[in-house]
């Protein structure tokens, strides 16, 4: 088993402190042309806290990123889904990046949601974003016509903002809120643009991530998975990391399961990944953002309220949070 | 038949130029409260002209507007699906309205679109739209979070907007755009507030219309079909008008078709709008605004390029657009 | 019940010819070719009984005939989807028939469900039907490989066994149930069959429904509406009748709501239409064939228990079932 | 074809221990109940051919059992939804168990679909599957009502059935052809009933296949994959084997990739799964039966026709199938 041996080598650095993503990423790093951003690892699509008033939260914000400087993400993707980026201004679309850079580990990427309805408005803020300290571009799939987002269109669009984007670009297909499923056709023709380097992808569809792996193996471009419920299938099948709304609560475990795919311990890693599914479904399709950031307060974390029209949950969604969480054996 | 008595008065008004619609809209005035705003009639949800360099066109536009002022439209609708609205800036949507205001006649109704994913954003686009001119906010779903977009959370939304508008709100239900269909306990919840005077639904299950006008009978509650495709039945279950984005193509057959279901002329009805079936079905579901814009140029409006990522049509799509049309006699 | 009683009023108006249903269907009738079969009216897809231990109960259903003799139905449908034919064998399916035919009135049309998986047996259960007495077959869409189940499929199909059958054809359009909606292609295509006479399309797609009528006009091609939730909006766009579960229990309320249809009294056609929405829902999406029966208890027929694994309704449900009549008026 | 050949060379290998099945199962055997039959590992949902006028084709069965008797399948379904089974007759379905029974080798497993639509139809036909040899049903949902079809009425059905069944029951959903997903909660529910040993899951979500696993570990209940493409993730997440179409074609294929993910190679193991995606999508989703029969001829089996109304390929559809085989490799 190739994987333990290279695992074995690594676990004395993992020994003396936070495990050594750099020799452990090798092993993926051999798809990569020199010079590509290597997106390979685990990151948290971080949640936006706010106050009272519904005003950005930079200061609990801040308190957060703390916690997640000590554990071994990739980095940071903001304006995720999960940072309720929709609700947000433009104005504090790009503010809440550059706070989040400024105190972002040199060595950590940060990911930054730029998607926007139109394409001309998607340059634009990916240009923002470039210039507010981001790393990469996350770029969501436009949605509101969606009957006419088909290949061609979604092509044109994302050529367009990656020819004019001083970062690379990272596809974002996330069906269960768009209602658009970007087509696999789609996807193996943007990998070949030398500035579209990934693919996010929330839907799950583990045949599908396979095929975009195999049908990309010429290109250097790394797929993640878009949520910790498949993740350790995704990396099975040739995906390279995950963005994870889990690992705003359960960073370290999803870190773990990272090192324990990587390393090719598959029977740990199956229970631990079976251990995380229905956490993972509470704050993700369940109970959506409002229970991702309940569950960050019993974790340590900042959650707090959502913005309107997101509701806070109810008593009985609070149980039922709990329960998911605690018959797993993490609360 | 009292519908047929009732048009026999109206039509020498009819003869003498612009059929008289406040005449025929005493048929359904028994409905409204004192001083609501009746929103009767035929809408064209109007399309946004852009320049080569996709600028919002507002030379093109206010000639467009002329040609609508012949036509006894009950109003216009501004930044519904059709308007491009989700590609265009705040600044844009406000200013699209405040020029369409300037050129309409004041006893037409300007219906604005002011929604936003966020409660927040809608209010204030609201008060903008008011400010512009703007005599009603059509207000869409929010949709991004669509897994949260229950009854509750959308109740909680509308009555926040609501309470904050200076305009009176018409609820904008669109699920082939948004994923989101406004259920219909919602609906009727939502009738009983005071600000909120109507509905546009552009789902076309004319089972949910009907029980929508059954439920809210109590209120001062106007439905409005969203698209021609189902315009006759609507009204023959209850609704009191039409956004039809085949208005902007077909305005003065829309505006028959009304009269004939109003007089209760059905065979006639029937037949036009069998007519209208498959052109409608042709600028919206099949080849949406870009179809809708195509088949404008054809009939003596500007209608011109969409914002990216809306593509043009291809050859095949524009002969099949025209097919539609000239099939049914139209072109 | 005030619906039995004031039919009980009404009958004697009908046999006078106040409500002569043959001068009502003459204008209609001029669709018709001579020699097809006229299908204009309404029919109850009539309830199969079954006996405690699951036997079919024909003397329940004997004495369920002999009420529905009294209504001015154009007929009965035996094994639509409320007969559970996919429960009955195939000798249950066609001694229903023949016992319904011995009962009924010959001037009633049977219209027998024939449609099974595959062409072959389509073929031969249609004939069988027809040696048991039916006037026409309805047919089913096949639905299990519903991947495959498009157009040319279907046309194939249908072409294969109204090529066959002694009996006129009704095509079946019922997504709720197949998952699959006969393509408007396909219908149009069928529509030139000279033993295909019609279709029951219980999608509820009234702009669908409309098209059809339109695309079929040439043809002798009757549509019926498959729910009584849009009998009426399918009466104003062209459809001649409707095969309606609500029958089985408010059958003179659904013959009423016809009647006021073709005389033009669409005012109070709207009243009727409406308070039979949330009655109709109940017993088909929302409560199925064992809130059919349930209702039929109430209303003084035989309903009684389903086939497993069709289950018998809750407490909540019969509470629910019971509210959605009487907050109606009819309990 | 590189496959078979490939095969003919590792069956002595087999039979001399380098791939010994028995001690690799032994790894998933330790969840086994005593007594409880193994179902682990790779099955064909057999093709049912048929001869120019559309009867069972007898003759050939037998001769692709022949094939398939020399390859390390665990076994055989036969009336899985790969073999028309909703096509045939109960005599024809039991009569073709029966004739697959008297050829194949006494260890392997013969599963047989006796699903019904109604729950007493099911329990008579698993009786006779039981008579005519088989070791195991394979029970589909009921899907015809399927708005009814939740888990309490599903969960009746099955302990019912398997109440009454003389054969270990194995669960079967299958979304695509049902519309129906048997629900996690059911499953879990159904898994202590000490009758049903496992699951044939060809829904494909990861996830929901992780999460079962997990919630049924404390029963020894197995869950097999239901499709060739989610093969390698099924086994990494926890399930024992799969039940795929393509083993109609590339039988050991998906044998060897079962060794390989049983002896940890997953490098291995993912680049044989990725170029089987796209081969198996074509004989599945995308092309159904005809396409797998049509694949079958190519790699020395008989495949033929379908049963009306299901099509032959187009032109254009068998170009596709070949090119989804031989850009993989193996054609």
């Amino acid at each position: 088993m190739l994987g333990l041996r290279m695992w074995t080598r690594t676990v004395p650095l993992v020994g003396r402190g936070a495990w050594n993503r750099e020799q452990i990423h090798t092993s993926t790093a051999t798809r990569s042309q020199p010079g590509r951003l290597n997106l390979s690892g685990i990151y948290p699509p971080i949640a936006t806290p706010f106050t009272a008033k519904e005003d950005v939260d930079y200061c609990r914000l801040a308190e957060n990123l703390q916690k997640y400087a000590k554990m071994p993400f990739r980095g940071l993707v903001v304006q995720g889904s999960n940072g309720e980026y929709p609700y947000l201004t433009e104005e504090e679309r790009v503010e809440v990046v550059r706070v989040v850079r400024r105190s972002l580990q040199p060595e950590k990427l940060l990911m930054a949601g730029s998607g926007c309805e139109s394409t001309a408005a998607t340059v634009q803020l990916t240009e923002k974003m470039a210039a507010a300290g981001a790393d990469a571009a996350l770029v969501v799939t436009p949605c509101f016509y969606k009957g006419k987002m088909k290949s061609g269109a979604l092509i044109q669009h994302y050529t367009k903002v990656a020819d004019n984007s001083p970062l690379p670009v990272v596809l974002y297909s996330v069906p269960a809120n768009t209602g658009v499923d970007l087509p696999l056709e789609a996807v193996v023709q943007l990998s070949q643009h030398p500035n579209i380097i990934g693919l996010k992808d929330s839907g799950g569809d583990i045949t599908r991530i396979g095929l975009i792996v195999h049908k990309t193996k010429e290109q250097d471009f790394q797929v993640l998975a878009g949520s910790a419920g498949f993740l350790m299938a995704a990396y099975c099948v040739g995906a390279v990391g995950g963005v994870c709304a889990l690992a705003n609560v359960l960073g370290p475990e999803l870190c773990e399961l990272e090192r324990l795919c990587l390393s090719g311990s598959w029977e740990e890693a199956r229970v631990l990944q079976q251990r995380l599914i229905e956490p993972n479904a509470a704050v993700t399709r369940d109970l959506g953002v409002p229970g991702l950031k309940q569950a960050m307060e019993w974790f340590g974390f900042h959650g707090g309220t959502t913005r309107s029209p997101l509701q806070p949950l109810t008593e009985a969604e609070i149980r039922q949070l709990r329960q998911d969480f605690s018959s797993n054996g993490w609360l």
